[in-house]
């Protein structure tokens, strides 16, 4: 059998440098070490087996997911510690319900008493405790409750008045995407810390037993100075980084684990453009670069070995057809030079603006080692 | 058994109304027959048989694909007509005559000598003959030879004089998504349809048999009143329609045949917002309407039964959360009234930007016949 390479992979396709994840893994780690605090994964990023068990090996406890299925297929996979870290719609308990009695320890999220009160509805009715975090909104962007306000204690009450253990709080400071200096990021995560320990503080003092304290961005969790108080981090992105993180501040190029392999297919001389086989169909239709300083609009390209093709970007995507070309205002008179830098049949590889939407345009991942191996990782999908 | 309802079903699911795809396929299909010219649907919008099986029941000849996985799931499925309507790498010519001899009437798509040489050599070693099409490029947004150029007639005579049929030229005017006056669609459709008319007898003349000429995309298909010369149109969206469709002026909300269902998780009553759990993984990142005189930001909600809820839409999307608000500023004071418009585990429905983008996130619809019942239609995915 003929070993799998790049120049002979099928495209496109998705890649991941396994050296800089595994490097990846193990800086957040040794973060997360160094401040003594448990580091709980958010899997959305992969959703693959194998890099999960990556993280763990290096130390992680337990896995955040997004999804029940992700939950359903981790637990298969002999994971047990799974926060489902987006709030409940009432009728998907049964299932979590069925989690829970196969022996998982689910821990599920909420951030209103209406779904707290379906819950307790359930719980009863099946005769079961499941576990339940409240959710804590520090930055406003998304869901979770003001860390000061009413709600929480409502919904932290309704909770525990009917033996619905509160496992603790947890808050996601997704704002810290938006944000590019480490002054910012220390701040956001900062808030983020207090907000969160201010939530569980307020349960504790009106007799509501709240262990965890759960925070976590990528970019927080890098940038957090102390964590005191909390229990507990998650971050998802950080196992791939992207072009997103780059612009962040948190990984440098070097750091990309995920790139999606492509073809070249033609070319428009006249416009200096270069037709490749990866359009948002590889590369998604994510262009969380477009808000930020350095506009990557759909991706960087790189060579084979990971080197950036300096000046050059995927400019646009069609369904199967990207179109790459010199950044900015295209050289005119170098059209030759360009159909000699990137001649029909040539390969190359493109970082995308964002890991967890471009992964999800894939069914597997083709894993590449130091020797230039390539292995199948399979990806999960659908709910 | 319980027939499964749309109340029933999991979130986030992808609903086709059957009704309205049928009548848009009717309707298509009546206005191709009007114009005397065959119609061949691109099933890179569905990627699904039973859509697919629809639209050749109503009189469709063969398919356009964006994928060699499309063309071989769909020669599986016994369509053996079957245009690759993307530029074809190299390397991927293995596979392509892998089908032919399974009995599959391929039709490749070149558009410069390079390529065109690469399947002659192919050819030659494999002693096939390859039926290939030359993509003209009538409006300049993507690949395809100028129809007045030179390099038209040195591909056409690369295949031609090596003995490899030349089946036709093709174009697809993909910059008719970026108008939305009947006049432009107008204009757009005959610049296409007499550039490719143009490439084909600039061939015949040159003594290279070109038969087929083959235009479209859902906005010129539709808003073509001659076709004089053209032998066979293309449209993929059309099936669906989606609201850049909407935007560009071809259906009506009343059309758009392709939703998400979503349920209500939560709410920030301040900020007027609601919660929903179809994020960008349901709705894809496709903003297609971003660049339209109306923006629908992440897509329009509707009730269960398609009616679209006014005044509102998805501002916002992360990966599994979706933030419903009324469009434009909220109205403060009204909060109680959302919530009581939207209560916890409510289901709703969103029409997306673009319904290729939205579909390809999803492993299988759900569809839904008049009498409200559901069927799991699945989909292909992959390369």
């Amino acid at each position: 059998m003929t070993a799998l390479t790049l120049q002979a992979l099928d495209t496109p396709a998705a890649i991941v440098d396994i050296d800089r994840m595994q490097r990846n893994i193990a800086v957040m780690q040794a973060r997360m070490d160094a401040h003594g605090v448990r580091f709980r994964p958010h899997i959305k990023t992969s959703k693959c087996l194998e890099v999960i068990r990556a993280q763990l090996r290096a130390g992680a406890q337990g896995v955040t997911v997004s999804t029940l299925k992700e939950a359903e297929l981790c637990f298969e996979a002999g994971i047990e510690d799974i926060l489902y870290a987006v709030g409940i719609a009432p009728a998907k308990l049964a299932r979590a319900i069925a989690l829970k009695r196969r022996g998982c320890a689910l821990k599920l999220v909420v951030d209103n008493v209406a779904a707290a009160d379906a819950i307790v509805t359930a719980c009863r009715s099946e005769n079961e405790r499941l576990e339940v975090w409240i959710e804590v909104d520090t930055d406003g962007h998304r869901s979770g409750l003001a860390p000061d306000g009413e709600t929480l204690l409502e919904v932290g009450r309704a909770l525990h008045d009917a033996g619905i253990p509160v496992g603790g709080v947890m808050a996601h400071a997704g704002s810290s995407y938006e944000v590019n200096t480490e002054a910012a990021l220390r701040a956001l995560a900062e808030q983020e810390r207090q907000g969160c320990v201010l939530a569980a503080r307020r349960l504790r003092e009106a007799g509501i037993e709240c262990p965890g304290v759960s925070v976590g961005s990528t970019p927080t969790a890098l940038a957090a100075e102390r964590l005191d108080g909390v229990t507990e981090v998650r971050a998802g992105v950080y196992v791939f980084f992207d072009l997103v993180m780059h612009n962040v501040g948190v990984c440098t190029l070097g750091d990309l684990a995920l790139s999606v392999l492509t073809t070249v297919i033609g070319h428009q001389p006249e416009k200096g453009w270069v037709i490749v086989d990866a359009g948002w169909m590889a590369l998604s239709r994510d262009r969380g670069t477009a808000k930020q300083p350095c506009d990557f609009l759909y991706g960087l390209p790189c060579d084979l070995d990971g080197t950036p093709i300096e000046g050059h970007l995927l400019i646009s995507a069609n369904q199967e057809h990207g179109i790459l070309a010199a950044a900015g205002n295209s050289v005119r008179g170098e059209e030759d030079a360009l159909a000699a830098r990137f001649p029909l049949g040539a390969k190359l590889r493109v970082f995308p603006n964002h890991a967890c939407a471009t992964g999800a345009q894939f069914s597997e991942y083709h894993a590449l080692d130091a020797q230039g191996g390539l292995t199948p990782w399979h990806r999960f999908r659908g709910w």
